[in-house]
């Protein structure tokens, strides 16, 4: 049996349709059918076949994508914990379940790390083979759209709990989709002040629909002095890096406050140049790296938010098409608007 | 020059309005010409001259009264972080800054710990003097009773920060003032489900209000099954104990889930019989006692929620009435109606 | 192939010595040779088939026994993470891999939670079959004897982890092995004053030996004066409840200080009576159920702390028999000597 | 009444001894006999009067040095929680008191932050005034030359306890006064491998006579390589960076463990290039800045730790020499040599 999938198929840019065979799970593996997934940066940089791209240990022919959610139509020989019918999102992080990090909690971020359509076969096709482990059930009140969502809304959820905002003041850096998750998560959360920076107003805007209370763009030379004012002159709480830009993480301990928190996110192509005396010692400020959902306390939390209405991250999805449009998928992330572009197959 | 105020002459019960000196404040201390004041349980305790109020070690005569907000019109001699004119909210708690506690951050559980109100004169008056450390400047546009009631919302507000409610459940025991303050407070932090629990339909009505998703009589024998399975049988996240109900706590291990949080704010009369097997050690549950605000964290933290607008406690001040009613305003309390009773002098 | 093994084999008092079939492993469990067992008081129960026992759930006939070390001799179809020749030790808690517990990183109190050696087959015998996933790798450096024990201590250090005691008071009230178990762990972290209680001198002896500065008697009144004394008037910053007594843990209030913290370990055989206003609101305390190890960051660090020698539970052992002998075994424990008594087949 | 001090004139190269007033304590500070003061980089800085130093906003003239033991003997007309023989250690850190770090908990980082020695006039004297809050009250067991190092002992102690170390491997990156008090720290705080690098032997012969189990040069290449070994394969569970060397600290993330912990508090001199995406990212790492000790909850507990014994940073004193020699004692810190230089007025 035969599928429609984007597949890159050579280490060079580039990506195509093409019919290849609909996978067979393995003992421990579901087959889900897929009904919607999302396009993500990463999908962009292995089009392209960038430096990352090269050097990330991608295995050629690759089915692409790996934001998704779907039903399971198929288990394999030893999956109990699912059954047909069942509807699914996408963890991309597959752990091995050995090492330190898997025996110590982390297995978020397992030392031998495989990632669901860069390691092996993804989701833009119709159907996908996943661990049973990483699919997670979903509730079928959250429409496909937002379930495919979930991965990339969970890793900023996970940076607002991790920066503990109940009561004070944020500034999400990159209003992209995960910026975008990120404001959301910091409103359902309770965080007082939102304040979003990017150099798009399109993004902005959508900030401010998100749950931005303030959006400045960060070219502007008095950034750092309107922060200051809207924080009384403390300065903010927390940050959310979602832009990976070297230049606004470099800049944002100008206005982050003595004691206050910072989540990395976005990955910058180039070293950061931080002035530690002053920006981290005298400052006592934190810097943690995140890179996923901790499996699966932040889906847990994710979902029940959903499901109050709390947490609501509809506006996001900007753009939906069937997956034979992936090239304008791939071209509208590429032309920098904010929100996330769907694909249905 | 003299003032009217509320005052506890002899150790036995009831209470007088009176005309007293206007108070003088000491070095340390500011002149309040307090706008509202809020009625506690507490003060209907001292006025009835119960157990409790004859150990408390309450000075007499004592004007009566510690939640309030006011103008600042005097300052001792070497006060300099107040001016006349700033508009403040009183903090009950009146620290030694000597003790363990002082001198490592837990003043608000200061070892020689004095009450205003209690074990100095309070606010149930024209005037009141206070310490300038427990005078929280508060900003204008919250209105002066719902400043009055800061002290029992910082309180709840502290509880429900303690228990890390983000995207979980919380059963709220008791829907009195404090019970609907941590209602509110759960709302605007993230909890996905809140359940409240009262005895009293008025009292659940103003709970829904207030952000309550299930309201529940505690008395009905379904009430543990009922939380079970709105939390998808694996029980509650977390719960505020609010009530002082010695029955209701016992009762509450029952639905609180395996790794579950317990905040105790209510004071039961008589001792609480706990089943520490499996209640407390097969349950890993976590207790943790409540006795005010982190000084002053909470206080920040809560003035920037009231000011984003994801606090609101409005709806809880049901009566609002002169000073000189205060014993209609005991009744009230006494008549065990949920809201909250504010005088004005 | 048969072997002997310790077996409850009726629902009425008494075990006894058998040959029974060496079991077979399941395709996810190992087949262990037992080195080294160690005799629990659940062991007790079980053997006199106390209330506590009649109500567990248990499978007879009960190969019984929990607490072990020995070496992999058998795995089963679908094990990829031991290999024969491993040198492990047994975790009891046997988690059902599915609940919401497993899923949020709290197998260790799993909702469907079996136990090893009560709700299958256990280890007082010469072979045992166990999950792979609770046959955890232990250095060769540390005796099967000792490695026996890991899953009390393991028990006894989480505790001590989550009291946060580095620099600090610790009151453990019962110096039985957890108790002992619990001294030792906070010694290896840094407690600066160590306090034991219990109403034998033998055990005082022994916890002196573990790391204890002062050992007091909790039936004489002045018991918690001295604490208070012993630490300068401010009451412990922390208290490890090992005995299981009701009185004892309705009297530690009076020497925890405001803002203390108390872990449960021990397994009162009634409720115990709180007074929750002095005892947990007025003073902020924090109680905290201990059930188990988590699995497996507290493996990670007791073992840890072994191969750096600053955990040493050696001295625990005061008895190591044969297998034959468990009756003698048995009557050790049963008469309330303090130190473990290690089984070997 | 004049004394002799250690003084800084002008702004230019150069300290000098020279005879000064005896200073007069404000309303709320104490004059101090200094009994032993011990030297820091940052006097060198002064001395030198280097890019940092003319930046610093240092008032001259200026009495040097800011680490002190010494005898209460003069009250500001406030002060009442000291009296006169009171015998006490300095903290540096003078905070505003009004500002809203000082209100939330994190004086020791005062947005307004005054630096006693920088600021204001120090320790390099017979006699020192100090605010009373800033001068801790030590036990006489405790000797002058250890008290005055208690400043900066405590700003390593406090680094650890943020690392969480019990049970887990850490690396201290430079093995000078800062990196040695860490040692001995994370020692005493249950750190099961303890790692010391420093590009000098006899600082490295310190730092394992200081509780490390493995010294290394970080010059080597095959350092990083040598860690991993150290710790099977997994990295480190934390690091302290004391060095405020750029590319000691650029390279510790080759050996930090994914999920690993750093402390920064050494000061490079320029910014430090990190690679945000493999090292802070992926690896989920924390990087948290250290400026000071908590008032006083740090110092609390490590005045608990000196009386147990079980912190002992005796060994760190490798000179004590009078006052006038302080020539000598720069000198000495100018060399590089690891140890701690202590003047006795």
């Amino acid at each position: 049996m035969e599928m429609r999938a984007i597949v890159k198929a050579a280490a060079r840019p580039g990506v195509a349709l093409q019919r290849v065979p609909v996978p067979e799970p393995g003992p421990e593996e579901v087959l889900v059918r897929v009904k919607a997934a999302a396009v993500c940066g990463t999908d962009l940089h292995i089009a392209h076949w960038n430096a990352w791209a090269q050097g990330a240990g991608i295995r050629l022919p690759l089915v692409m994508g790996h934001e998704f959610s779907g039903e399971v139509v198929g288990l394999g020989s030893r999956v109990r914990t699912l059954t047909p019918g069942d509807y699914v999102a996408g963890e991309t992080h597959i752990p091995c379940g050995e090492c330190y990090q898997c025996r110590n909690g982390l297995q978020h971020i397992c030392k031998n790390l495989k990632l669901f359509g860069v390691h092996r076969d993804g989701c833009f096709a119709e159907y996908a083979t996943i661990p049973a482990l990483c699919a997670y059930k979903v509730p079928a009140a959250i429409p496909p759209r937002v379930a495919a969502m979930l991965e990339p809304l969970g890793t900023s959820l996970r940076a607002v709990l991790e920066l503990d905002v109940s009561g004070g003041s944020v500034v999400v850096i990159g209003c992209g989709p995960i910026g975008l998750f990120a404001v959301a998560s910091a409103k359902a959360l309770g965080a007082s002040r939102i304040i979003g920076l990017d150099v798009r107003e399109d993004r902005l805007s959508l900030a401010k629909r998100l749950g931005c209370d303030i959006t400045l763009n960060p070219r502007r030379p008095e950034t750092a002095d309107q922060i200051l004012e809207a924080t009384d002159g403390v300065g903010a709480d927390a940050i959310v890096e979602a832009s990976g830009n070297a230049a606004a993480l470099e800049g944002a301990f100008a206005y982050l406050r003595k004691g206050g928190r910072c989540a990395l996110i976005g990955l910058p192509s180039a070293p950061v140049r931080l002035n530690i005396g002053p920006d981290v010692v005298f400052k006592e400020a934190t810097i943690v790296g995140i890179h996923g959902r901790e499996m699966f306390r932040t889906w847990t939390r994710m979902l029940q938010l959903l499901a109050s209405g709390l947490l609501n991250v509809d506006p996001v999805v900007t753009h939906e098409m069937p997956l034979d449009d992936y090239e304008k998928g791939l071209a509208l992330l590429e032309a920098g608007q904010g929100g996330k572009v769907i694909l249905v197959p």
